[in-house]
């Protein structure tokens, strides 16, 4: 039995986090679990996995929480805020950390976590965009591993089996183009917000659903990619794959590439991530290639989907440089989805504090997390109109 | 340096076997070679190479190149037939025996290699699909390798590595479907020898080239994998994919599936081979699959290309139903290449074979040799007319 501490436990990525844990209940036992406000869905979570913690980044969604395992005399113990966060995160019967949380909230726990020697396995793909130079020098300090679970690094993770990493070549990240793919410029200065909650194979959270309509998702993977691999940029290449059959391919320095395909459902990366690399019995939809009958690849059109172009020179940039790129975008698409700014506007917004933040300083937590709070500052102020 | 023996050094894969060799010579050392019949390019090998050891299977041939070697008092013993065949596979310095021999010749000094502790790189697909059985068993008690150097065959290897065996759920072989694919019965009634020969991806001999227009040797294929990687045919699939860049894939029980994928080039799987599935700098092109665009998949017209349906069920029969299979095959892909036969009497002369002869005994060399006689001396008293 593995015990689990599931951050981000009501999100899509948790939500399915539970499922693998609910279909192999003799292989995990789920110790914590923290969610920002979604009061019904821990309580589902309280009923049925018995969890010894709960924490909950909402005020009154923990007093809620409080006030149910009271009445019902259930003993869990609830916690709040960042603080509730990090205690659960490094629990000492916790084993393994999966960090589902949304943004850039999940570098502190994850920080801790590793800090007290536990495994992570990591949806949240901001932390190593962030503070990957930071969060992968603790981890081979600490001997700990970091296990992927996107779809894409997965599959890496996958295609990396058996083989040397000196023997890389390339990563080839697949991006299914979302649902914006041959549009041009102008095109895409009438997207409405439904237009981009529309992803054509990923059923995913808003935010991320948004950053896959601006390939922004697939910059942050690029630099996530370049961390947990480490692999130079120039070897990581992007190609779009509308089908999202193939979720992503390591070139080998023979030129043999090896991929990773399967029905697009996270589970899979997810139970993969959560017992360590071993493969075990299906809980996703059998492949069927001749049904699916074409798979297509094309080049990402970096002069529409700028985003994607933005994260490559910020990834290269390095130091804060991929920090400024990832404020910038989690505080563009938050008034993006609250409609404050239009589509077009997300890229402008990120070229503007990419030039104007001072990047060359050290990846250190503080750091980090002030140029963050600036960064928010300046466009809250400037276009929450 | 490896030492190794090269059987069918003049053919298509010996040919490419022989430019790993020559790329790669501080890793290989060619001490012998065997051939048919031509002298030309034995002479140039001997010239370039230097090697110990020369077999031809031909007197004649044998004959040239001893008076050659003598002329010109070049220091390397020539031997000839099975014997030299035999001598050369089980030298005391050979370490890794190539057999890239076409058909069942290939059989005698496979296992004679194998008594001698050699490992083999088999490109000679007749080998397991008549005796698997007993070669794998030998192979096992001699804890020797056999190393795949088909391209379907050298894939799975590859998407294997870092696996568990008890992980696999089925093998996926791709088959490009030949020229005559999406055919019809009626349309095969037709096919001349120049259609047969005009191979759609790949640059083969003559004999699997038309093994291949009527997937036979894909049928060949799926007896080999069963023996290669212990797998049950029920468990075998053959996927059409005409672009033939993926060359074989492996679908775990968690419903992954791991594909390797190149530009189709033999010398990859060859050097694969040679170097014990550890990659090496790379003698192919790279694979640009934007440029590709589009791989697509079909199942396999069974009705019309009847050879495939007849290996699964000539494997499953087992014994020496897949020796017959073979050797029908052979004798009668023979007589057509000669003009003796239609290429729709191809199947029917395997189908008469395969109800007509007894497959019901132990599988033996001297079994399969006595059947692959009485065969041969049947289908070409019979037809070749």
């Amino acid at each position: 039995m593995k015990n689990l501490c599931l951050l981000g436990a009501t999100g899509s990525i948790g939500e399915q986090t539970i499922d693998i844990v609910r279909k192999n209940s003799d292989k995990y036992n789920l110790v914590a679990v923290a969610a920002n406000r979604s009061v019904d869905k821990i309580i589902n979570i309280i009923d049925e996995f018995k969890p010894n913690y709960v924490a909950m980044w909402n005020e009154e969604a923990y007093e809620e929480i409080l006030k149910y395992v009271k009445n019902k005399n259930i003993n869990v113990t609830v916690l709040k805020g960042m603080e509730g966060l990090i205690t659960i995160s490094t629990l000492r019967e916790v084993e393994l950390v999966i960090t589902a949380l949304v943004g850039m909230i999940g570098l502190e726990p994850t920080l801790a976590a590793i800090d007290a020697n536990k495994d992570i396995a990591l949806a949240n793909k901001e932390t190593l965009v962030v503070a990957g130079e930071l969060v992968m020098r603790k981890a081979k300090e600490k001997g700990i591993k970091i296990l992927p679970v996107d779809s894409e690094h997965g599959a890496v993770f996958q295609c990396l089996q058996g083989n040397k990493h000196k023997a890389v070549n390339k990563l080839i990240l697949t991006a299914s183009g979302g649902p914006f793919r041959g549009k041009t410029k102008e095109d895409l200065e009438k997207v409405t917000l439904k237009d981009a909650l529309n992803h054509p194979n990923w059923n995913m959270g808003p935010k991320i659903t948004v950053d896959s309509s601006t390939l922004m998702n697939k910059g942050l993977e690029v630099i996530e990619a370049h961390w947990l691999f480490d692999c130079d940029y120039n070897n990581i290449e992007v190609v779009v794959h509308p089908q999202s059959i193939i979720h992503s391919m390591v070139q080998y320095n023979d030129n043999s590439i090896i991929a990773q395909l399967s029905t697009p459902d996270m589970r899979l990366p997810i139970q993969y991530a959560l017992n360590y690399g071993e493969r075990l019995d299906a809980v996703i939809e059998e492949l069927d290639l001749c049904k699916i009958s074409t798979l297509t690849f094309e080049k990402p059109d970096l002069e529409t989907f700028q985003c994607l172009k933005f994260a490559y020179e910020a990834g290269k940039k390095g130091k804060l440089m991929p920090a400024i790129l990832n404020s910038s975008n989690e505080a563009s698409v938050d008034l993006f989805l609250k409609s404050r700014i239009l589509y077009k506007q997300i890229p402008e917004i990120i070229k503007e504090c990419l030039d104007k933040f001072d990047y060359n300083k050290e990846v250190t937590l503080s750091n980090i997390i002030e140029i963050d709070k600036e960064i928010r500052e300046y466009i809250y102020s400037k276009y929450n109109n």
